[in-house]
C-alpha cells in the first residue's frame, strides 16, 4: 500500500520558504508570480491502515498548531 | 492560475528526511511502515505559462543532479 500525506501551513500562517521562493523568482525576472506556498509530502509504503496514518500525522508528521494535513491512498 | 510543482529526490538518491521519519515512526511502534520518502510541493499562483514554470524548476526550484520535478496545473 502507498499513502501520500500532504502537510501544509494553515492559511494565515507564514510560509517562509514560499516567501523566499517568491522573492527569488521575482529577482530572476518572473513577474508573473503572485504567491508561492509550500507543502511537504510524505510517501509512506507499507501495510498501514488509514487510521494508523491519521495517527502518525497527529503524533509526528504535522504540527497541529500551524499545519494541516491531507491523506490520500495512491496505489 | 495555479501550478503545483512537485520536487522529489531521484530514485537511488538518499532521502535523509524520509529515513528519519521512518525511523521515528518505527520507534513510535508503527511496524507497518516499510519506507518513507519525501517530496516538496511549490504551489505557484500567478499568470505564468507552463514554459515559465518549467524554467523556474530548472533555474531555481529543483536540483537537476539529485531531484526530479513534475508540474501540474490545478485550477
Amino acid at each position: 500500500m502507498r499513502w501520500e500525506v500532504r502537510v501544509a501551513y494553515r492559511r494565515g500562517v507564514q510560509d517562509p520558504e514560499g516567501e523566499t521562493a517568491r522573492d527569488a523568482l521575482e529577482m530572476l525576472g518572473y513577474g508573473c508570480v503572485a504567491e508561492v506556498r509550500t507543502a511537504k509530502l510524505f510517501i509512506i509504503e507499507g501495510e498501514c491502515t488509514r487510521e494508523e496514518v491519521e495517527e502518525m500525522c497527529r503524533r509526528l508528521l504535522a504540527n497541529p498548531v500551524s499545519q494541516e494535513y491531507e491523506i490520500r491512498r495512491v496505489d
